[in-house]
C-alpha cells in the first residue's frame, strides 16, 4: 500500500474512464484498473490534469444538489491546505526529533550524562547547578567513557580508551543504519533528491515515497549522522518530507488517484523540507523552486509557502537548538564588508567551483566503480570501512572530531570578547576595555595558529572522506559537507586576510578601509562566504542559495559577498560540466529526467527521431474497424510497446486515435469474460457506428471507442526538434506521433527523446532506464 | 525608433528566414522585412524561441572559426547579464531621482528652505545647526509659504494663505503632468502593470516602452505623487524599470530582435522595479514571478535576482532616504506577537479582503463610465477636479496633508520614548525610568483620541478618493494608497485593542498573555498587517506580499501574522470576484491575455471553438500547386486572416503547412517586382519538386516553399478545450489548426481561445481587442 500508489482501489471505473477526456460510451460496462500507471513508467502529465479538471468538473455539478454535496466540495477544496497544514508537522515534528536524537548519540560517542542518560552534553551542563557562565566547561555530571569507567579523565591510557569507545560507537551506529537499509528499506539510502526530481518529473518509483522508507530513513538518518561519517541531514529530510507528503495524499482521493496532483504536493513538502533543514522557509520555497520541480504552478507556491512555514514553526516550537532560533547557524556580524574584500571573496568562489567539479568528477567516477565492480556487492562492509577510516582519523582532530554542524556553527561565529574556543586565540591588547562586541583586529595567539593547521588537515580530510562516502547505502546528504569544506576554506582565508591586515596596514590594499585600532576584516564571514561557494558548486543553486544564507544572517547587508562567490562558483564549475550533482547521479543512474535547463539546440527534425527507422519493420497500428481480437492479443504479445496508433485503415494511415496498452489488455480481457459472443475472430472496432458486417454468421464485433483516446499529440516530421523537447517538456507528454500531410508515419516517445539528447550530446545512450 | 521596435532594420534576411524552423532554400534569393510583428498582434513563441535557437547555433559555429569570432560568442553569452547591469544601475538611479525630487517637491507645496532651495524640509532642518536632538521641530531654516510672505506664521491670516498655495501648488503639478501626458506620451498614464502584463503574456503594443514614455513617466510620476493626489509611486516604477530594460534591449540584436528574449529582460525589469520601490529585492523577484511574468524560465530567476540586486544596491549608493537604509518603511519591533492577537489580525484581512472588493468594483464601474460617457474627453479638467478636491480635502488634516509614504511610516513605527507624534501621546507613569526600548502600555492620551479621530476622517477620505484616482490620465500606482488605508485602519485596530488590553487586562482574553505593567500590543504592527491585507486584497499577491513586509521587517517573527491577513484577504476578496484589480484593468481594456491562473473547466472540444462555424463560409486555404498568383492576391485583399493553411488539394483536405499573410504578401510583391516572368495568372506552388506544368506557353510558376512553416501545430477535433487551453498558454501559439483524421477542418487563434473563455464565463465576448 505504500509508494506511489496509484493503484490503490476503489476508484469507480467511470471516473477513472473520463480521464481519457473523450466522448464516452456510458451505457458499455465499466471496467476497473483503467489509467493507472507501471512501475518504472512515465505519467501523461496532460491526461493527470484533464483527469482531475473531470473530477473537480462533477464535484461542482453534484455540489448543486444537496447541502451535504455542498460540504463535501467545500472540504475537496479545502484538502489541500489541510495536507499542507500535516505535511508541515509532521516534517517539523520529525526534524526536530531527528536534531535532538542526533544531539544525544552524537555525544554518547564520547560520554554519557550521569543525571539522566537522555540529556545530550550541552543539555547535561545546561541544567546542571555546578556549571558557572565563566566556568562553562566545567561540567561535572557530564563523564566521558574513560572518567565514568576507570575514574581517570586524563593521561594516555583515557585517551586511548576515549577513543576505542569512539570508533566503536560510530562503527556500530553505522552498521546498524547500513542493516537497517539492506534489510527493511533499500529506498532509504543516499539523499534521495535525485529520485526526487526523478519522481516529480513524472516518472513513478513505487515505494520510494513509502511510509516504510519514511520511517527507515528518518531512523537511519539518525545513526548515520551520529556515526560521524561525513554526511548531513539535509538532503535525506527532503526526502523525509517527500514521504510525509505521500503519506497524507493517500488521506485525499483528490491526491492520491492522481499522479498530477501528487506531484504538486510532493513539490510542496520538498519546501517544508529546506524549510526545516535550515530554518529558512522562503529559501526552501525557492529550492523547491530552483532545483527540485518540475512543474510549479502559482498554486503550489502559495502552498509550498504555507507548508514551509508551518513546518519551520513547529520546528521552533520543539526548539531542538535550545535557544528559540529558527535558523540552524544563527550568526550576526558587527561590521560591514569593504569593496576590496571582494577579491577573496571572488577567489573563495573559485575555490568553491572547483571543489564541486572535483566533487563531482571524483564521486561519480567512485559511484561508477562501485555500481561496476565487485565493491557494489558489499555494501556493508564498505560503509564499516569507511566508517572506522572516518573515524580512527577523526578523533584525533578536534575539529573533526564534533558533528559537522557544530563546527560549521564555530566556523561562521565572528570572535566575541568571551569566546573561549581556540579559534578566538588572540593576543589582547591590556590596556583595553572589554566591549561585548567591536572588537578591534588583533594579533593571533597561538591557539589560532595551531587551529589553523588543524583545519587545514581537517579540509584535506573531509576533501578526501567526502568523495568516498556520498553514495553509499546509507542516507546521507551532502549540504553539510561541503558547506563545512567551504567553511574550513573560508576562515582559513578570513584569518589570513585579518592578519594580513593588521600587521601591514601600511600597504595600499589595505590603507583605504582599514585604519589601526578598527575591526575591518570578519573571519567568520569569510566562512559563510566559503560555505555558500561550495555549496553552489556542488549543486549549482544559486538564487535559493543566496536566499538561504540570507535568512541565516537575516541582512541584506551581506548579500552581495554571497552572491559574487555563489555566481563564481556556478561560472567555474560550469566550465568543467554542466551538471550539478543531482543532474550528475541522475545520469549515472539512467532516470529518464528531461531537464528543464538543458538547452537543445542541435538542427535534427522529429523525422530523424522518430520510429520506426529506416530498416525497421513498420510501425504497429491498429485500424479502426478490421484487427481482430486475435490480431490484437498477438500484438500485444509479440510488442512492449506502451500503445497503438489507431488508423482509418493500413492503406491511407490517415490516424484517429492511441490506444494505451495497458487499456487495451483489460478491456479485452474483460469483454472475453463478461461479454457473450466475443471470440478470438471478432472484430474489434473503434468507430462509433457498426462496422458492416459481411454475413450473420460472423461473430459479434467488439467496440473499443471507449478506450480510443480521440486526441492523441501529433507534429509533423519536419518539426524541429528542440520544438519537439520543447512540447514534451512543457506539456509533460509520453508519447507523441509524426504525420506527414495527414498520414501517420512513426512516434516519438520521451525515451526517443532522452536517447537522441543523450546522443547529440556524445554521452552513452543505451545508459538510460527505459520504459 | 522606440518602444518594441521589433522592426527595427538590418536583420539580415536569411537569420529572420530561419527562423520559421523548416528546410529552407538558400538558393532563393532572400527578402526583407520577414518575421516581424505588426502592432497590435501577438508573437508566436515557439517561432521566436526556434529563431533565437538558430541564432545561437550558427555563432556557436562561427566561433571555432577564429580568434575574434570567440571572442564576439563571448560577448553574445555575457550580454544578458550586461544588459541586467544597466538596467539595474539606471533603474536605481531614477528611482533615487525621484525620491529626491518628490521629496523636495512635497514640501515645496507647504514652504521652503532659505539656505539651499532644493533641500527638502527634513534636509535643511538636518543641515542647520539650530536643531538639536531635543527640539527637532525647530527648524528657523524651513519657512513656510504664509511666515515667508507675511512675517507671520501662526493666525488665521497664516493658515489661509497656507492652505490657498497648497492647494495651487497642488493644482500646478498635477496640470503639468497631465498636459506632459497628454501632449508628449499619452502610454505614460496608469500604473502601468495591467499593460506589462500583457505585453509580457507576447502582446506588441509599440511605444509603450519607449524611450519617450520613459522620460515623460519619470517626470510626470514626480508631479503627480508631490500633488498629493490619493497615488503611489511603485506601480509606475515598475514601468520605468521596463522601460529602461527595453531601452538596454536595442543595445544588442540579441534582445531587440527577437521579441521572445526580450521579454525575458523585461520581467528581470520588473523585478528590478518593485526591488527600488520597496527596496526588496527577493521580494520583487517573486513579484514577477507571481504577479507580472508569464514566461519565466529559471535563467530569468537568476537574472532577475542580479539587476534587483544590482538596483537595490544603486538606490542605496545614492541614498535618498538620509538614513543609509535599504528599505522604504523601515521598521524594528520589540515584542512578539500573542496566539489571541490572530482574531484581530484575521479581521484586519477580512477588511482588506473587503476593501479590495469594494475598491475594484468601484474604480472598474468608474473607469468604464470614464470610457463611455463624456467623462473620458476631459481628462486635463478630470485631473485638475479631482486634484482640488484631494487638497482642500487633505489640507485641513494632519495625517493626510503629507505625503502618503510619511503618512505609513508613521503608523508602521512603534511608539518608542522619544516620539513627539501626537500618535504617541501616551499618558506616562510619573515613576516609570525611560528605557529606550520595551515600553509598557500606557494609557492613551488625548493626543490619542484626537489623532484617531483623524485617522478616522482620512479612513473615508482615502477610501473614496482612490477610488477616483486610480486610472486618471497620469501616472498613478495603487500599492501606497492601498497600503495606506490599510494601515490606518490597522493602527485604530490596534490602539483599541491595546487599550483594552490596558483597561481590562483581567478578561479572559487578555489574562493570559498580557500582565499589567507588560508591553503587549504593538499598534504598529496591526497597522503593517491591515496594509499587507489592503494590498493582498487589491492586487491578490500573497507569497511576494509577505516577502516584500519581511524584507522590510527583516525578521521571521511576523510572518504568521502577515501569512494569515494575506490569506484571509484573498480568500475574501475572491468570493466577490476572482481577478485583482490588474485583470480587471486587462478585461476591462480588452488585452488578449490568457491568465496563467484561470482555471478552465468547461466541457467543449476544439470542434465547438475552432472556425469555420457550420454556418460560415468554409476555411480560406491555399493549394499546394493549385492557386495562381490572382487568387492568393484576391484572398489577402478579401480577407484579414494573419495567414493561411495549406493543403494537398481542394478535395483530400490534407494540411502540409501554414504560411503568414505577411510573408506571403511580401514574397508575392518581391517576386512581381524582382522575378522575371511571374504574373497573375502564374501558379504558386509551396512542393519541392516544379508541379506538371501542362503547357510551355503557361507563365513561370513560384515557388514559395521557402516561407511555408511545415511544423503547424495541429489538435484533432476531439481534443478537450482544457487542453487546447493549456497548450496556448504553454507554449504561447498564435493559432492552432485542427484535424480530423488528418483531414483540415478549421482553425483556432488565441483569440478565438479568448472569446469562448470569456463566453464561457458569462462575460462579453466581443470586448476583446483582438488581432
Amino acid at each position: 500500500m505504500d509508494g506511489d500508489g496509484a493503484s490503490s482501489t476503489g476508484a469507480t471505473p467511470s471516473e477513472e474512464m473520463n480521464g481519457t477526456g473523450n466522448l464516452m460510451d456510458f451505457l458499455d460496462e465499466p471496467f476497473p484498473d483503467v489509467g493507472t500507471y507501471e512501475d518504472f513508467h512515465t505519467i501523461d502529465w496532460l491526461r493527470e490534469k484533464s483527469r482531475d479538471t473531470d473530477r473537480h468538473r462533477k464535484i461542482t455539478t453534484k455540489s448543486k444538489e444537496s447541502y451535504w454535496e455542498l460540504i463535501k466540495s467545500l472540504l475537496d477544496a479545502w484538502s489541500g491546505w489541510v495536507v499542507m497544514l500535516l505535511i508541515g508537522m509532521l516534517t517539523g515534528t520529525l526534524a526536530g526529533v531527528i536534531d535532538l536524537a542526533v544531539d544525544w548519540m552524537t555525544d554518547l560517542k564520547e560520554g554519557v550524562c550521569l543525571s539522566a542518560l537522555y540529556y545530550s552534553r550541552e543539555q547535561c551542563c545546561w541544567t546542571s547547578n555546578e556549571t558557572t557562565f565563566d566556568d562553562r566547561d566545567k561540567c561535572p555530571q557530564w563523564q566521558k567513557w574513560a572518567e565514568l569507567m576507570t575514574g581517570h579523565s586524563e593521561g594516555a591510557g583515557a585517551y586511548v580508551l576515549n577513543y576505542f569507545l569512539y570508533v566503536l560507537w560510530a562503527l556500530l551506529f553505522s552498521f546498524l543504519a547500513v542493516s537497517l537499509v539492506r534489510v527493511f528499506a533499500p529506498y532509504a539510502c543516499g539523499s534521495g533528491i535525485p529520485e526526487i526530481k526523478t519522481i516529480l518529473s513524472g516518472f513513478i518509483i513505487r515505494g520510494y515515497l513509502g511510509k516504510w522508507t519514511l520511517l527507515i530513513k528518518t531512523v537511519t538518518l539518525v545513526l548515520a549522522v551520529s556515526s560521524g561519517l561525513s554526511l548531513g541531514k539535509e538532503g535525506p529530510l527532503v526526502h523525509v518530507a517527500c514521504c510525509c507528503g505521500n503519506l497524507f495524499c493517500s488521506l485525499f482521493s483528490k491526491y492520491s488517484k492522481n499522479e498530477g496532483k501528487r506531484r504538486e504536493v510532493l513539490s510542496a513538502a520538498a519546501a517544508a523540507g529546506v524549510s526545516v533543514a535550515f530554518g529558512a522557509p522562503i529559501g526552501g520555497v525557492l529550492f523547491s523552486l530552483e532545483e527540485v520541480s518540475y512543474y510549479f504552478p502559482l498554486k503550489t507556491l502559495w502552498r509550498s509557502f504555507f507548508a514551509a512555514l508551518v513546518a519551520a514553526f513547529t520546528l521552533r516550537a520543539i526548539n531542538p537548538f535550545g535557544n528559540s532560533r529558527l535558523v540552524l547557524f544563527y550568526v550576526e556580524y558587527h561590521t560591514p564588508w569593504y569593496m576590496a574584500e571582494l577579491v577573496p571573496f571572488i577567489l573563495l568562489g573559485v575555490f568553491g567551483g572547483l571543489w564541486g567539479a572535483l566533487f563531482i568528477r571524483g564521486n561519480i567516477a567512485w559511484c561508477r566503480r562501485r555500481k561496476t565492480t565487485l565493491l557494489g556487492k558489499y555494501p556493508v562492509l564498505e560503509v564499516i570501512v569507511i566508517t572506522g577510516i572516518t573515524a580512527v582519523l577523526a578523533f584525533p582532530n578536534p575539529y573533526t572530531r564534533r558533528s559537522t554542524s557544530e563546527l560549521i556553527s564555530e566556523l561562521f561565529n565572528d570572535c566575541g570578547a568571551l569566546e573561549s574556543s581556540q579559534l578566538c586565540d588572540y593576543v589582547n591588547n591590556p590596556n583595553m576595555s572589554r566591549p561585548v562586541d567591536d572588537i578591534p583586529d588583533r594579533p593571533a595567539g597561538p591557539g589560532v595558529y595551531s587551529a589553523l593547521w588543524q583545519l587545514a588537515l581537517a579540509l584535506i580530510f573531509k576533501i578526501v572522506i567526502t568523495i568516498f562516502t556520498f553514495g553509499m547505502k546509507i542516507p546521507s546528504g551532502l549540504f553539510i559537507p561541503s558547506m563545512a569544506v567551504g567553511a574550513i576554506a573560508g576562515r582559513i582565508v578570513g584569518i589570513a586576510v585579518e592578519q594580513m591586515a593588521y600587521h601591514h596596514h601600511d600597504w595600499i590594499i589595505f590603507k583605504n578601509w582599514c585604519r589601526p585600532g578598527a575591526d575591518c576584516v570578519t573571519p567568520g564571514l569569510y566562512a559563510m562566504v566559503g560555505a555558500a561557494a561550495c555549496l553552489g558548486g556542488v549543486t549549482r543553486m544559486t538564487v535559493s542559495l543566496v536566499v538561504i544564507m540570507f535568512e541565516l544572517t537575516g541582512g541584506l547587508e551581506y548579500i552581495v559577498p554571497l552572491m559574487a562567490a555563489a555566481v563564481t562558483s556556478k561560472w567555474v564549475a560550469d566550465a568543467f560540466g554542466k551538471e550539478g550533482i543531482y543532474e550528475s547521479h541522475i545520469q549515472l543512474n539512467g532516470y529518464p529526467y528531461l531537464d528543464v535547463r538543458d538547452e537543445f539546440t542541435h538542427r535534427t527534425l522529429a523525422t530523424d527521431v522518430m520510429r520506426p527507422r529506416r530498416s525497421e519493420p513498420p510501425l504497429a497500428v491498429l485500424t479502426q474497424d478490421s484487427t481482430t481480437v486475435e490480431d490484437v492479443e498477438t500484438l500485444i504479445k509479440d510488442t512492449d510497446y506502451n500503445g497503438f496508433p489507431v488508423v482509418v485503415s493500413r492503406e491511407s494511415e490517415r490516424l484517429i486515435g492511441f490506444v494505451q496498452r495497458r487499456e487495451l489488455t483489460v478491456a479485452i480481457k474483460t469483454a472475453r469474460q463478461k461479454q457473450d459472443g466475443v471470440v478470438s475472430s471478432s472484430v474489434v472496432y473503434f468507430t462509433e457506428d457498426n462496422p458492416q458486417v459481411a454475413e450473420a454468421c460472423d461473430p459479434q464485433p467488439l467496440k473499443l471507442r471507449r478506450i480510443l483516446n480521440l486526441s492523441p499529440f501529433t507534429v509533423t516530421d519536419h518539426t524541429p526538434m528542440e520544438t519537439v523537447v520543447d512540447i514534451f517538456r512543457k506539456l509533460g507528454l509520453r508519447q507523441c506521433l509524426v504525420t506527414r500531410s495527414g498520414r501517420l508515419l512513426g512516434i516519438i516517445t520521451k525515451k526517443d527523446v532522452l536517447r537522441h539528447m543523450a546522443q547529440m550530446m556524445n554521452q552513452d545512450p543505451e545508459s538510460i532506464m527505459f520504459n
